[in-house]
């Protein structure tokens, strides 16, 4: 076996054992693109090795929906055939699902009418997907997967390889025992989250060269990190790799300016230097050496989009961020570093969620990254201490 | 656009407009390997050109199948899932298929038990697909793509550019316009079906070195070739390539010794010099210079294996034959020169098959082939007549 082999195996090993926790005897619903082949049939052996009962894999094709996008009749165009509301359907009793991402192909539908591109996902199957997540009746998990296209973005050429090295370290399989590497991760971002919740914080401030901002928190904002539960208590990790510990704003409450860190690659775009202005909680004066138009564009969407929906911890021990790699992925760039999204507010960051005001309610929901070693972070909290979470990009609170 | 690409498309439009020669406005359910990608995009653009409503992609994966066979339950193993059985079931109104085929992993599941593999096929989904071909309720074909593995049992070397170059000739991508070229091809065989009726034929007799075989005939038999009809009148081309007329023989009435002319492929072995003798209908005295326990072991299955369910006449003018490549794949090596099978026979080769005696009944379906320039072909008509139908491998009857 070589070396590439094994570590294809050990990354299999993880999703299956720490990432979607397969429990004996599931069901598990395996969906990635053609171009992720190899590590659809590790994880597959993996999940059979921990007791699946079936392995359900069901791959796409990017090129495949290019087609569907410029030739299908509107009425098809975000159509879900019987047989794939069946197949999600049946995940909802106690199944498990695995979603392996890594674009095979970024760009390839960006010289089609931008309109049916937005309207040719399945609206019923994703809807439902998403159902079975937020009620927590399946455990689940999405990982990466290098591709050419996705490092041909990332380093200017199609170098799988050196996309396969930084992903390798975002998640950890240079430890010499990956799952209990994960284990203790997953339990300091949960002591961090809890440490957090303890505080009992009526607002976070970031403050730095071209950043002070102030993010309001409600009474029932929640910290969380790393790992979810299903409704009959099955634990697992949603995104492999995580280093966040995030929560869901106040959407009326953020005031003062902000500067991006990093940059942020949004709708094919990518944008450099975004700058903005919070007043009310709502952004205005938004600036960007490159990409400005891109934000404007998301903000003007819906009444939600130019307000915050999730604010993130992460410091300089995000195995991300020490990469120094933008993946041009949500799944890792909002780990390397603090964040703040505009748009929809993150649900499972609120208790009873349906019932509180001041969440962020949009369709748009973009993270971009404030984070950084000129950054100081501190908690205001209700009883009007000022406590200092993140200094000089170290963390600052117990972390046990 | 490069010559392959245009190559590809070229084939994509023939099985499209040829193959299953897909109506305006159908559903058309398109089966690969995710090896044949390339095949399958130009396949779901030619078909959205040509006006289907929508192309359902479905991607098998053979590690994956490898995986379940190793490791699934034995209820599991050759179980169906519901969204499956929905989906193939959801093409039987007035639907289209295309499967292509082209192992990509010959002997992968070598060292797994026999039994399980056996047993591993998705019984539910095959049956249902079977009765939708056997009714007529679709118009399907199946075609052929180049994958490493095959190229690497075909010439020993993963040479897949010198396997499409053959694939290409067989189905005519050689030809100014291929699609007319097929259409010019589909009567010939038409021609020489209808011929073949017009003869009333009680047998047929296949003479040359280390061969005199009669095969007897039953009157329902009829001879059929390239085009076949859905019972709402549409025609399409079940195998590309096709070369063949055939039809099937009273299994009670095949006397004499045969030797095959072509080495055959079959459960993974290669079977050389086959000859056999056949007395009331039932081969006996297998012999081979290699591989004749498989044939044997075959034969000895159930009692309709022993016995013939096909004879079916191709001269030198087919493309498969002109190649001088075994394919190592029934869909072309059976087209390469006049065969016959032993195991069960063709239903749609006879009039209201569910009524007639001396049909060969089996689980088996063997083809092998027999013809060559060295092999005499006659008809012997009911009347008594002797008909030349192959001399020195050239077709003696009408075209037209």
């Amino acid at each position: 076996m070589t070396a590439a082999d094994k570590r294809l195996d050990a990354y299999a090993q993880l999703i299956v054992e720490v990432g979607v926790n397969l429990e004996e005897g599931q069901m598990l619903d395996l969906t990635a693109h053609v171009e992720h082949a190899p590590l659809v049939r590790a994880i597959t052996e993996a999940a059979y090795r921990a007791g699946a009962r079936y392995v359900d894999v069901l791959y796409a094709d990017a090129w495949v929906r290019r087609a569907k996008v410029e030739h299908a009749s509107d009425d098809v165009l975000g159509w879900t055939p019987p047989w794939l509301a069946k197949r999600v359907e049946a995940f909802g009793d106690r199944g498990a699902m695995i979603r392996v991402e890594g674009d095979p192909a970024p760009g390839l539908l960006g010289d089609l009418d931008g309109h049916r591109v937005a309207h040719s996902r399945m609206r019923a199957y994703t809807e439902e997907e998403l159902r079975l997540k937020n009620e927590r009746l399946v455990n689940w998990t999405i990982v990466g997967y290098p591709t050419e296209g996705w490092a041909r973005t990332v380093f200017g050429e199609p170098d799988v390889d050196r996309l396969w090295d930084a992903i390798a370290k975002t998640v950890r399989l240079d430890e010499p025992d990956p799952v209990e590497a994960w284990r203790a991760h997953v339990e300091r971002l949960r002591a961090r989250a809890r440490a957090l919740n303890a505080l009992e914080l009526d607002a976070v401030r970031f403050q730095g060269p071209g950043t002070d901002l102030t993010v309001g928190l409600l009474s029932q904002s929640r910290w969380g990190g790393a790992a979810e539960q299903t409704v009959w208590g099955r634990p697992h990790v949603p995104n492999v790799p995580t280093e966040e510990v995030f929560t869901t704003p106040d959407a009326r409450r953020t005031e003062g300016i902000v500067r991006s860190t990093r940059p942020l690659a949004v709708q094919g775009a990518i944008v450099r230097d975004l700058e903005m202005r919070f007043e009310g909680g709502r952004a205005s004066d938004v600036r960007a050496t490159e990409g400005a138009d891109v934000v404007r564009g998301q903000m003007e969407f819906d009444d939600g989009a130019a307000m915050l929906g999730e604010v993130a911890l992460v410091d300089r021990s995000s195995r991300v961020g020490r990469t120094g790699v933008t993946f041009f992925s949500t799944l890792y760039d909002e780990n390397a570093t603090s964040h703040i999204a505009y748009g929809q507010g993150l649900l499972r960051g609120i208790e009873g969620a349906e019932r509180v005001e001041g969440i962020s309610q949009s369709a748009i929901h973009t993270d971009f990254m404030i984070g950084g070693p000129e950054i100081a972070v501190d908690g205001l909290a209700r009883d009007g201490r000022v406590v200092p979470i993140i200094r000089e990009d170290v963390w600052q609170l117990s972390e046990s």
